[in-house]
């Protein structure tokens, strides 16, 4: 009887009055790295799950919900990516998913976290299914800000896969206008940006709408979307940034077309219907995407905040 | 300190290894119908919501999510909807949203318990907004079902607004093929029906995907479709069926172009870029609601079930 | 399925990292006083139950314990209890246990919500049993620290079952010296004062500890004791002051024969076995209780702490 | 502000109903041996604790209550206690207060899991105090029961220090009449048998109240006892069963004597005084003991319940 309930659960706050909670079956891995927590635990719906920091990252049975959403739109936009670069991603899975593409000839990705990446290879297959050692990635481990702006290189995608800019640490310099300016130096003509951009929560709305407005002061064209990921019970942000390239312009025949062309796998949650759900956001959201005014620098960064109790009677 | 820590707790229960929880600040009204315990409570991130046995069903804040997406595909869709029946929607939302087109002469709305519309009228206003009074309006209490056999009436569009089918009880006679023929035999001839259909959650799939395979062993035109609602955390289902209408076939120019004649209010959820992400579908629900096959008759019909831990070591 | 899986939680945080949680199954009744929301409600394991202010005070199965705990021990030790005061107990269960002595010819409780006790008297009938209407009851309204001063009777016991010291309100004032002062003035010379004094939980063991050394700052003797309370989950703590009387000084059997006589009802906790448990407290509470030097004072009085999460890492 | 909300909880569920639930900062350790899941981790509240299969065993801070509890009255009424069986106990805190006695020569100790002693070693320096390579120990693994059934040596104490018998799995062979019989036969004339008894909760009473039947079934002197352990936020149960001592035959004063004489350590919980507090349960607990009839045989033995929701309406 009393197996049969769970006791160990991980708790994702949206607020500290709303809460969605997963319970594990058990530890895979448990370790610490200079720089965070690392776990890798068994959960009941949604298989094996990253989880650093007590932050869960992703889930075995639906990250590709949230990998596709972040990678393809990107890859597929662009006429024909050669060069990415991969920023986080540290589980694999955003790499997994740019080498899927046959055109891609070079993958850079820079985690700041080599325990991270040691772990996925180990734990989490998978997510990685061997890409870590496929010959077209080079895989480095630092600051990502430093490799933007030491790297020699231009990139016709640079994929954001990092933790929201919750407290101190490096992250929150990879959120910022000036950051942006930076990326947008090393992209190629058709160059996309594409980022993870954090809940679209309405009580916790505001690091989805900073980071779309901040984007807006560096490129000419920005494409705020979205994506359900049903293990995080959240509509999840995510944000494109372009110099001409419009998630508009390419027909969902053209997307399917491309698909069958280029990826050399088969995808589960991105086609060419899937592309119009991802880009027509719901209209409260536009509404609050064009209300934000704020601009996002170095000198006074974002922290992610979120809603107290000030409320409360 | 103690006094910032939220004590009353409402748990929704994805799976027993998976909840959603929203603390509540107060109870603004309990009380007992026949049929099911009446909760309004007040919550912190999303104000007043109603809570039937235990079961949020609508929050003040986002409501208009889930209503505007229930109502207003049907009822743009349609060109010219005049009379409409509703069935449930003891909030009285569903019926504000039906009452926003002025083409609208007559709104039919029966719900099984007295009870929660009175509780609606006084401690819910933003949800029906006064609606109940409208001369359009004829509201009955009573078994859903039997309205419908019993109605002389044909209706432009019918709206299901009820409770899942979890368990015994006057609902699961609401969702099954018998009971969507009887609806069909009381559409007109470009009439639509409109139901909520449960979550679209990966591990509860089952009630979506049956309900859409439902409604096509009656309609030519069945589109099950899917909205995020914030205070459900959850992409909640939906599910349109017609004779003859197809909502890819309106373009979101006209979506714009009806609202703004019809509609006496300003929706903030619906319009013509709303509309192509709520029929849009990732790919794996699309294949989901392909591979089933389970059609719910009234002689064995479908109750909800929550996937238990069967799987747990 | 989903049935089973208990939906309203009530929680009594220990602390903000330790909590002790309630199912209910429903509410009896809901309502708010002048002064605080009023719920009894139904829980699973241990019947109906009063919360006030969503903090639980009381539970149908095992409020036996703590009420007897707090008035028996009192009324036993006494010679010839005749007139008793109670401040607080609007659930009744203090009053039912006093007027179990047949000695007793008055018992005048205050208490601060009338609309507690109306709602005690409809919804708890196995806490008052009947002993609101008891003719040796007599029963005012308003704040007991005023009823005290007031007074012109003596009492041979003032037994105080009011809730912690936790904000601001009048309860605050009736944990200090200058209110013990004031008891002390109303008690006949083998009176005894007896009060709920908290938990003993060593993560909050301040309040406990606090009510002791401040009623040895006004009485000769002084005797913290403590009982478990299974629904609270915690060692509740209590404590006795005398002039001259010492609970150590009565044998068991003499507490037995004095229940026979005096007691017209059966006592499920307490007895001459039961009282060398509640008196013996373990070694590491008596050292803390020796440790505690702080006497409470009305202009700088006791408001109950939570341990926070300041140690966190 | 989001780090200042525990996110990771371990559930101890008293019933499907109620639970008691502790965040931890971290884990410190975590692997699996053949018999278990392993954990130790850092609680808010009370230190490290040691975890099994997802089951609180005991936390740093409030070890001390337990174990003392279990071991102390054992070793202080026997006369002169030399050799001592202590089965289970893998923290080693069971041990190290076994060896606290200056009169003890020989501690023979063994456990199902070496691993767990192994990681007792390392993570649990305050349980242990090094007491693994004291010379009187005799450390082995394997099951309590052939341990207890090969030795040729007679004990002055054995302690049961071992789970509940929760599931299939040795240790339910390990609460039998047979056993204890087995025990006895092993036992030097003054010899006491000294086993953790589970809960006393009354929702959960069944192992107490049969473990002491049991017992009176083989010895005839049977004394359930129960201190509260904070951490469990339960009244914990244990018995003692001799041929002839009796704890109610030892005084106070000749309690703190022999603690002084014995012992080479402070004790924090026991003493003359706590003694008392033991073996004085109250009325209710009594009762439940006393009508309790049934006998844990190895044809049928006990496998704990919790109780279900049965009574739900």
């Amino acid at each position: 009887m009393k197996k049969d309930l769970p006791s160990r659960w991980i708790y994702d706050y949206f607020s500290p009055s709303e809460v969605h909670k997963h319970a594990i079956k058990g530890t895979i891995y448990h370790g610490n790295s200079d720089i965070q927590e690392i776990v890798v635990a068994e959960t009941h719906n949604f298989g094996r799950c990253l989880i650093l920091d007590n932050e869960f990252q992703s889930f075995e049975l639906d990250e590709f919900i949230y990998h596709e959403a972040l990678v393809q739109p990107a890859m597929i936009m662009h006429p024909e990516p050669e060069k990415v670069a991969i920023i986080g991603g540290g589980e694999g899975a955003t790499l997994r998913e740019v080498l899927h593409h046959k055109t891609v000839n070079k993958a850079m990705m820079v985690d700041i976290d080599e325990k991270v990446v040691e772990c996925a290879e180990k734990y989490l297959p998978t997510f990685h299914n061997g890409c870590f050692s496929d010959k077209r990635t080079v895989l480095t481990f630092g600051d990502g800000r430093k490799f933007i702006e030491d790297s020699d290189e231009e990139f016709d995608a640079v994929i954001m896969d990092i933790t929201c800019p919750l407290e101190e640490g490096p992250a929150y310099k990879l959120f910022t206008k000036e950051f942006y300016a930076l990326v947008k130096q090393k992209l190629t003509p058709h160059g996309v940006l594409s980022i993870q951009a954090s809940t679209t929560s309405p009580v916790a709305l505001q690091t989805y709408t900073v980071l779309s407005k901040t984007l807006q002061a560096v490129f000419p064209n920005v494409f705020p979307y979205a994506a359900y990921v049903p293990s995080f019970a959240l509509l999840w942000g995510f944000c494109l940034a372009t110099n001409d390239l419009d998630p508009a312009q390419i027909s969902p025949e053209k997307i399917d077309r491309r698909i069958s062309e280029r990826v050399n796998s088969e995808l589960r949650f991105y086609d060419g219907i899937t592309h119009q759900a991802l880009f027509n956001l719901p209209k409260y959201l536009r509404k609050a995407l064009k209300e934000q005014t704020h601009v996002n620098l170095d000198k006074n960064p974002l922290m992610e905040q979120y809603p107290g109790l000030a409320d409360k009677d």
